[in-house]
Parts: structure tokens; C-alpha cells; sequence
């Protein structure tokens, strides 16, 4: 067998939510926009695509970044541009946490911080959220191995905001970076933007996926202190954003009418998914996000979300050991959700 | 100051070449393509911004490897896709080199290899090439904290091959894996491919950036024995390639007409600029890319770059210490390669 390191060869890896390439599909399971991106975005990618590929693109994603900042309220050098945040999670960790050292995530949220951990040798240390999904104590602990705290606020699956006081004073009591991981902020009624400027240890990642409907895109940014950012861009690739990329991103965060308008309904849409899965006795976790967290008194998940898929619908079944398990359900259309909820009624 | 890891806080990181973003540059310092990207390219590009970006990309990008696969004679799982091949470079370190571990490269050779292997926490041992760009013995010994051998063929700056046979032997004398990096070899007269059937040790990475002229797409692959891909797969980022870069990579290396007339167009003008080249009494290595590394025995190669800059017309210069200083230009269209002649003929 050739040289593998140890960590990898015991990696489970990060599987996604599944991605049926053919078949028509209701698919409420990876949290992607049912809308379709502002046609700005592919304006501006078709005409980067004719301007001209065979050039190297700009290696900080500029004009992106002087667009967000005037968005943001912050200077373009407080930005660090990723191909989606997966990148900007995996640059954040390769650049703080070493071999034998420590990273903290609560449990459950995104599985791919542990992944993360792992591949880079290091240990981490998963903290249980409290039943009502606020954050235990122990996740305010410091300690002297621990060198970053993961925090996805809103957090998945449970779709649950920490609130600003308690991140800034999470910040206050650790000597290590905090990342909170702002994928669903759009969707929130309070992000942590402003945390950034109060601490240079507390960074804020965002993602095109989910709001901006730009999954197919892959473009996430970061901000924090100018002197972190600057740091944080020598770990990257060089290019790690490509023009279209970066033209498209560009052209979305410019459209923040067409942003308000999908936010907002897909926050109504998360309403009437949440009332009807209430009338349905279903037992959910009110949302800042754009899925649900829900689980039925007495039908099993894992036998909803078969039969959901058999009826074409694909929603996301989650087993947290020592936690249990649930749908997370993402919310589409009114249309969709609407399908969604007849077809569970039929089956509850 | 916040806790970057030592290895960071040391890190110099990769100064890609002047990507000038305003101004008219003849621009010969990067190994762009002076041509366009086939048309097909683009249409699939413009076809894919329009038909969604809502949705995230297939992570394994198989459009492509079906396709690829079909040109290179391999199976699809033979193949794993990168955004770029400094993705690639960057998921096989770290899947094969732990921290405190060895890397080889030769000298000089792509920067980026040792910042790789800097960022892992681990140790880069550079050898010199042989003065006549042969690999030197020392190459070839193997050693037990060796976790990986980069050998970029042909290399850059020099643009010289190692020869099919060398790369063979290399490998079979090694015990680690090693990276036979093509991003030139369509511009020489062999490649590796057929060696990666022969030893799971041998990797061999390609990219879009040269070749195809789609340096603004980032897209690159890895050929390698299927179990080592899987294994690779789960280093990458889960969504590590984008709809976009995908669709255009798929059209490109589906029409291996536009690729071969374009190489053969670089080719003939890399003869022009070789010839160019000895008429003013340059000294030049004879070229397997789309570049000529070059220096004048009474001219200081960094004053002709100023010079050139001074009149618009960029190439790379280097300084390897220990090794020397000299000119990497790259083979533009012939317009652009006599204009930088006639410069450097005022000079000399």
C-alpha cells in the first residue's frame, strides 16, 4: 500500500447530501435556493466567460472585494475571498491548528469541521450543545491546546442562532480564533459582522450557496482583522477563485434587492413549512435558517425520509449518535413545501 | 497576536507573476496561452450559467472524467479533478505528508512545492538539477522520512524534460509516491501517462491553464490508480470544482483539434523565439513548453526585464541563489515574440 498518512487512511470523509444528476427530484435536502440566482449573475458570468479565460484571474478576487465592503461596512483588505466556505474553513484550520492540537465544534453541527481536524493531525473536541441548543459551559472553557472554535451560527440541522452577547462574550473567554460560521445569517435576525472589529480573534465566514442561490458557483469569503487576512491569503492557493467566479459573486452581493426579496420568502415559506409540520404533531426547532430541524413523537425519521424518497421528495435524514436522530428539511417553494407536507400527512 | 501556527507565521508564501490589471502589457511572463480558448469552451460555459448555479456541483465532476478519460485511454476513476492543479498539488500533500516529514523536489524548480510542504509543518529537500537540467544521483536515493517526490516534467523555468525512461526508474527506485507534474506536456514530446498502469506510486497531474489557455477557469486533474483517487477524494474540499469549470473543461478537452493546432502553433513560434534568441547572442535552454529560459552573457537579466517592463513588455525574471538569475519568457503569438526580439535586440 503506498504512503498514506495514518489520518488519512482512517478518514470517513465528509459525504454530501446526496445530488441526484438525473430524475426529477422535490430536493429539500442540501439547503440550496428553490429560486434562481439574480440574472445579473449570469450576465456577468457569460460575459466574463467571453471576455476572456485564458488569462490568470486575480489572485484576491478584488473587484469582489471592494463590492462587498461597500456592502459589508468594512475595507476590502478585511475580506479574504474562498472557493465557496469550504475553503475558507479549510484555509482557516490548515493556518491555526497544528499536528496533536485542538479544535472545538459543538455537537451536532457540520461534520466537516471534524474532517477538517483530522486531516490536519490534529484533535478535536466535539461539545454537546444544551438540550434547548444553547451553548453548554464547557464550550466557554479555554484551554491552552485548544487553537480554534468552529461555531455555525445559525447552526445545522438545528437551524438555532447563539445571540451576539453570548458570541461576543464566547470570544472574550477564549485566547484562541473563533470562526463563526455565518452560511445562514442571511436568513437570521442578527449576524456577528460587527464582533470583528471588536476582537481581531473573531472571524466571520459567508457563503454564496444558500441565500444568493450560487451553489453551482463555489464562492464563500471571510472577514476579519486586515493583519489576520493578510496572513490567511499566504496559506491558500494562489488562485483559488476563478474569473467567473469572482465576476458572478461580484454581481450578486451588488443585487442585495434581489437578495431581500428571496430572503424573504423563503422566510415565509419557513413559516408555513413550520405550521404545517406543527399541525402535522410534529415536534420542530423554530428556525433562523432556511430548513427545519424536526422529528415526529411516533413515526420513525429514517422510515419518513425512505418513504419521502420514494415519492420523490428528498429531504435529509440525520443520526447523531447519543443525540438521536431527525429530518432536516430545506425550504423550498411554496409549491414544494406544500407537496412535502401532503405527502407526510398522508404518512403520520 | 492571534495564534497562526509557527509554520505560518514564517511562511513567505507563493508571489504568483504581475497579473496587471489595468494597462496594455504584452504579457509574457506567466505561460498563459496567447490564444483564445476554443469556442465550445465558452458556449458550454454560458450554456451551464444559464441552465442553473442554484444547485451544488456534481463533487466528483464525472462529465469530465467520462470525457477525459475517453481521450487519455484510462478509466474515469482513474481521475480526480482539482480547481486547478495547485489544488491537486495541495490535496497529495496533504494526504501523503505529515508533519515533520521530507518532500523532494528539484532545483530550481515551482516555488509552490516547498510552501506546500512549509505548511504542512513538514521538511522540503531541494536537489539540484545536473548543470545540464538532468537529474542529478542524489534525486534518486530514497530514505525512510521521504513522504513524497514532486517532479515537474517538463520543468519550469528551464522548459527541459526528464525522459520517459529516467521517470521510470526514478519511481521504482523511490518508495513514496511521486508527482510527475504535466502541466507543460503538451507542449513536449512524451509524457508519463502510460506510467501510472505500471506503478500505484506514480501520479501524474495535468492542468487547463497552459495548454487549453483557461489559466482563468482553475481547473487541473490527478491521474492515478483508482484506490489512491478514492482515497485523494476525501483530502478535497467536498465541492472542490465548480458548474462552470467543469462544463468548460468537459468542451475543452473535447476538442482535442482546437488543443493540437494551438500547440502546434506555439510550438513553431517557440522556434522563432529560440532562433530570435541566439541571433542576439542570448544563451537559452532548448524548450519542451510554452516558455524558453534564457540569459545574455553580457547583460544583466534583470536590468532586460526592467527594460522590457519600462516598454511594456512583461517576462519573469528569477534569481535562484546558488543557481543564477535569468529569463523566463513566455511563447506568445509571433507579433508579440518579435516585438519583445526587437526590444531586446535595442538592448544587447
Amino acid at each position: 500500500m503506498i504512503g498514506f498518512r495514518p489520518e488519512i487512511q482512517a478518514l470517513g470523509g465528509y459525504t454530501p447530501g446526496e445530488q441526484p444528476q438525473a430524475g426529477k427530484f422535490i430536493k429539500l435536502n442540501t439547503n440550496e435556493s428553490p429560486y434562481p440566482p439574480s440574472p445579473r449573475v449570469i450576465r456577468a458570468v457569460q460575459q466574463a466567460a467571453e471576455s476572456g479565460l485564458s488569462r490568470y484571474p486575480d489572485p484576491m478576487g478584488n473587484a469582489f472585494r471592494y463590492r462587498a465592503a461597500e456592502v459589508l461596512g468594512v475595507e476590502p483588505d478585511w475580506i479574504l475571498c474562498g472557493n465557496g466556505s469550504d475553503d475558507i474553513l479549510t484555509i482557516v484550520t490548515r493556518a491555526f491548528v497544528g499536528n496533536g492540537q485542538l479544535l472545538r465544534l459543538p455537537y451536532p453541527s457540520y461534520v466537516l469541521y471534524k474532517t477538517l481536524a483530522q486531516i490536519q493531525g490534529a484533535w478535536s473536541e466535539e461539545i454537546s450543545w444544551n438540550e434547548d441548543w444553547t451553548l453548554s459551559a464547557a464550550f466557554y472553557a479555554d484551554s491552552p491546546q485548544l487553537r480554534l472554535v468552529f461555531l455555525p451560527n445559525p447552526n445545522s440541522p438545528s437551524g438555532t442562532l447563539v445571540s451576539h452577547q453570548a458570541i461576543g462574550d464566547l470570544a472574550s473567554r477564549l485566547t484562541c480564533p473563533l470562526l463563526v460560521d455565518e452560511a445562514y445569517a442571511d436568513f437570521a435576525t442578527s449576524n456577528c459582522l460587527d464582533l470583528v472589529r471588536q476582537n481581531e480573534r473573531i472571524f466571520v465566514s459567508r457563503t454564496f450557496s444558500k441565500s444568493y442561490a450560487l451553489a453551482g458557483l463555489r464562492f464563500g469569503f471571510l472577514v476579519g482583522q486586515p493583519h489576520a487576512i493578510a496572513k490567511l491569503a499566504k496559506v491558500k492557493d494562489s488562485y483559488n477563485c476563478d474569473a467567473l467566479s469572482i465576476a458572478g459573486a461580484t454581481a450578486a452581493i451588488d443585487d442585495q434587492a434581489w437578495l431581500r426579496d428571496n430572503v424573504a420568502k423563503i422566510i415565509a415559506t419557513r413559516q408555513r413549512l413550520m405550521a404545517g409540520l406543527d399541525a402535522l404533531g410534529f415536534a420542530s426547532v423554530p428556525s433562523h435558517a432556511n430548513f427545519i430541524w424536526t422529528r415526529h413523537p411516533k413515526r420513525p425519521s429514517a422510515a419518513l425520509y425512505d418513504q419521502l424518497k420514494q415519492n420523490r421528495v428528498l429531504v435529509r435524514y440525520m443520526n447523531y449518535s447519543k443525540w438521536g436522530d431527525g429530518l432536516r428539511i430545506s425550504v423550498g417553494t411554496d409549491e414544494q413545501i406544500d407537496a412535502c407536507l401532503a405527502l407526510l400527512q398522508s404518512m403520520v
